[in-house]
This record gives structure tokens, sequence and C-alpha cells, in this order.
């Protein structure tokens, strides 16, 4: 979580290419704000909360906050207030997304519910979703209320992406369109906010806050589809996950959803393997289908596609050079997470 | 939830006097705007969210925001917003309340998380609380802004009330002040919230605001402990819950901190009582107990002790005087269920 230029892991533990330098600068500066917002709670919420943030965490979102901000003409200073509270939001939604999911472990450590109790993990998710908020509105001023806005409908969206997710795993099927919506809420949602939000504080103009808005979402759907990848074929020595562990759990992510998709042999034997029991040779065989579709394929030129059509995003409006080619340099970042 | 003036059910079930008609009022008014908001989400939240909100639930929320506006001059109708926003956090709160505490029904029908599944239920809780926010801040003016941020402090509180009581179930005692604190954050912030929510939207001066706000307080300290007593001594023909309900899950209740509080002989066997097993004998037992040492009559005494300071919050500034009698209504309404 320390600034650094070193080689370092992804967002999510992988270890990929040098941490982008913004992400260390973000760390230093939202870190200790996250952390003195967190201790006005009462122990009971703060000590579960606090243990989920000892996890970790890349700063990514904090890390565009500041971007956009700087990228309008501002100090990154002025998006400090938007990085705390969209890492309050990201980190609430995970701690409540590790209880929906029954993850027991997240970054090699016992998942807050696990530790705390299911009750005290969602009162301390509720408790931080709220501090989001207070901390955005402690100075109502015409900016802060419309970040405030932008990061409700976002959160909103994540939550409607996140029960997609959830009702979409008990269905046999899934089209690619409503994948796609699903990952767009999920994921998307808060990192376009997030690609946003400095500007937003910043008061730059509607389309300059929409260009890297869009910019945030399309890096949201790269990012998405690679690590729809590393759920299937991702190194469970790297992923910490086991192999195959979207495939496990009847996942309808990008990959499969686009093979079930198609009238094929594959797609055909692939409904056959979802409908019966799924034992590690069953998700074995079932990943080793998909490679051989070519739908991996398929999915890093989908992921590279977005990478262009977010840098595209951002040419549209005047940026500050520096700032545009960081926000790029994470956008690459995130996306290459199994190059 | 239809207006009316006959006996009727109180907020949360039992039969009592007379509902006030402005919580008819209320729910003819706040409901349909409730339902039309919830729409607005999709399938794998609404579904959840409107199973939760069709089990009812008497508006008194609602109605405190109504009459606030009405009370300082205001058309009723410039609370309508408040209402809705302060009635889907109070909704999301119980929804994830009934998880937390492992109630399998509310109002004779199955709760949210056992009809739906917890994951579903923590998501439709978790979109219900963002979207008192959108609700609030659609049209962000001054007043709406003020009203948010109020709503968000008390929510805060409103959980931390939550997790204290959740703490206290697993400690052998609490202290009397540690219980009184506990109950104001759980019950009396979101009323005293509400109480005050549509003058602030009505543009009243913060003296105002604040001697509402401090009438819900009492309101809600008055309630809790009622609500205490029925946990307690409540008729399980009446209550829906077994005998000594809040004792056999070792709740921290006021009449209990009470009691073991005193140095005395019922101190040393309820003690005692609790520490063992607690069977329906030992929590009968308790219960009796517990009457035996007049700590039923304290707890009346405090109720209307409470009641009364409510009464004098309203009598600081100047109200208009049919909002003012309705608001004192509802006071009554809601700590006279045992009556």
């Amino acid at each position: 979580m320390t600034g650094s230029t070193l080689p370092s892991s992804s967002p999510d533990g992988q270890p990929g290419a040098a941490a982008p330098e913004a992400l260390g600068r973000a760390g230093a500066l939202v870190t200790p704000a996250i952390d003195e917002a967190v201790r006005r709670l009462g122990p009971e919420l703060r000590l579960p909360a606090q243990h989920h943030l000892q996890g970790g965490g890349k700063r990514v979102r904090a890390a565009l906050v500041l971007l956009s901000a700087a990228a309008v003409g501002a100090d990154e200073r002025v998006g400090v207030v938007g990085a705390v509270a969209i890492e309050l939001v990201h980190n609430y939604s995970l701690i409540h997304d590790d209880i929906i999911d029954e993850d027991r472990e997240r970054r090699h450590r016992p998942t807050t519910w696990v530790e705390f109790g299911i009750g005290s993990a969602i009162v301390a998710g509720d408790a931080l979703s709220t501090l989001a908020l207070q901390v955005l509105l402690e100075d109502a001023t015409a900016e802060r209320v419309g970040a405030t806005v932008s990061l409700a409908a976002a959160t909103q969206a994540m939550i409607a992406g996140q029960a997609e997710d959830m009702a979409f795993e008990s269905r046999p099927s899934v089209t690619v369109e409503e994948c796609i919506r699903m990952e767009e809420g999920k994921t998307g949602a808060l990192l376009s906010c997030a690609a946003s939000l400095g500007a937003i504080l910043a008061g730059a103009p509607a389309r300059t806050v929409q260009a890297l808005a869009d910019f945030g979402s399309h890096l949201g759907t790269a990012f998405q589809a690679v690590d729809d990848m590393l759920g299937i074929w991702g190194d469970p020595a790297v992923t910490g996950k086991p192999v195959g562990s979207d495939l496990l759990r009847r996942k309808k992510t990008l990959p499969l959803a686009t093979a079930l998709a198609r009238d094929d042999e594959v797609a055909v034997d692939l409904r056959e393997l979802l409908a019966g029991e799924l034992d590690e040779a069953a998700v074995l065989r079932a990943a080793t289908l998909l490679d051989r579709s070519g739908v991996r394929d398929e999915m890093r030129t989908f992921a590279d596609e977005h990478l262009r059509k977010a840098a595209e995003a951002l040419d549209r409006v005047p940026l500050r050079p520096g700032p545009k080619a960081e926000l790029l340099g994470i956008a690459h970042y995130v996306a290459a997470r199994d190059r």
C-alpha cells in the first residue's frame, strides 16, 4: 500500500507489471484519511472494518479519483475526499460480497464474517457505506453534493450487478448481453465513478466528466474480462483461488456465456458438464473445452478493444497530459494481469 | 396501513389504542411513493424488498416527518420525500436485523432472508439504503442536502446501536448508562431524525429543528422502554414472540440492566439464572424475579418521564397547534402498547 515503483502485486494480489506510481501516491494520501474516518466508529464496528481494511488493497479507485482531479487541472488533493468515499464503498461491498459468496479468505486472511461473525460483518459494511456519505457531505459544497449523487448512482448500479451475478448462478444460461450488463454494473459502475469523481469535485464541465466516466467504464469492462479469465484459467498459486473457481460455482461469467451462446459442439459439451455434478475433473475439462473453443483469445481481444475505447474516451476532451498518461497507465496495469 | 380511526394494531402489531389518524394519512401519502421508488430496482432486488415491505408497517416514522413539516407551517407534502427516505432506511435496517438476529418471522410472515436467502436479503437492504439517499438528492436543494446529512448521521447512530446490542448479548452484564446509550442509537436516532426531517425540508430555523429532534429522541426512549417490557412480560399471543423472548436471547435490555445493577437478592438470583442454561422455566422465573423487584413499575415511570420530556421539548418553540397535538398523540400511542 505504500508508494513503490518496484514490481508489485496487482489490485487483487497477482504479481504483474510494476505498479503505477500513482497507486503509491494514492495510498500515501488516501489510506491515512480512510483510517481516520474509520476511527470515528465505535469498537463493535471499527474492529471488523479495520480487520478488513488491514488486508490492504491497491487503491486503484482512489488513484483514479486523484488523477481525474489532476487531469482537469486541479490539485490531486481536491480528490482525496472522493477517494476516501469511493474506497469506503468498495470495501463495504467486499465485506458484504464475502458473506454472500461464502468466501472464507481474502488476500490470504480470514474474511470479516469468518473472523467476527455474519452479523458483525453486515453492520460493519453498513457503517462504511454510510460513512462514505458522511465524509463527502461533511462540507456540503455544490461539487461535493454532485459527487455524492454520482457515488450513490454508482453504488446502486454496483448492488444491481451483484444481485444479477447471484441470480445468474442458479440459471442454466445467460445471454452475452445480460452478462456484459451485469459486469458493467458489478465492476464498471464504481470504476466509472472513480475515474470522474475527482473531476466532479474540481468543478469540471459535464462533457469532461462524461469522457472520464466513459474511460472508467471501459476500463472496468476490460478489467472484468481479465478477471473472468483468471477465474477460469488462473494459476491457483497466483490467484489464491482453486482451479476454475468461477466454473466450480457455476458463475455465468462472460467467457462461459460467450461459449454457451455458440451453437457448436463445445457448447453442447459444456451444457452437459454444467448440468451434472461439478468435481475438479469436470471443472478442468470445462476449462480445457473453453480454451479449445477460442473463447480465451476472444476475451483477450475484447479486453484490448475496451482498453482502446477507454483511451479514445480520454481523447474526446482536453486533459493535462501527465495525469492523462497516468490514467492510461492504470488502465493497462489493471487489464494486464494475465500477461 | 390505510387511514382509520378505528381501534387498530400498534406499530409492531399489538392491539392497542385507536391508531392516530396521522398514521393513516402518512400511509396514504407515503406508501405509494415508497412503492414507486422500489419499482426502480431490478427484479433481483425489487422482489425481496417488496416481500419485506408488503408485511406492512404503521408508518410511524413517515407520520412524524409529515407532522414536523406541518408543525412549522409547511404543507405535509413538503415532508413526503423525507418520509420515503426514512421509511426506506428503517426497512433496510429491519431486513438486515432479521438476518443478524436470525429471526424467521416478522408480522407472521417469513422474513426476507428466510424467503430469499441471506445473500439476497443483504443486497436488498443495501439497495434500499442507497435508494433512500437517491430519493432525497434527486433534487439537491439546500434543504434536501440538509435532510440527507441528518439522515446519514441518524443511520450511523442506528447502526452503532445495533452493533452494541449484538455485543451486549455476549457480555455478562452492561451498565444502565451503556444500555440507555445503546437504545438511544438503535431506536432513538431514527425517530429523532423523523420528528425533525420535515422541519428541515421546510427550512425551519435550527432551534425549531432541535426541539423537534429532542421530542423524537425522548419518544424513542419511551417507545424502547415499552418494547423492552413487552420483550419480557409481553403476551405471546399479542407480541407474536415467545414468553420472555429477549431474556431467552440474553439481550441486555434496560429492565434487565436496571435489575442487575442493584445490589440485592434479585440481582444475585438473576445473575445465576443467566449464567446457566436458559430453558422456558428459567426464563419464566427470571421474568417473575424482575417483576417482583419492581423493575416493571420503574420502567413504566421511566417511559412516562420521557413522554413528559418529549412534550416539554415541543413547548420550547412556537409550533402550529394542530400538528403539535398530533405529534403528542403519536408519542402516547407508540408508548402505550402494554396498557
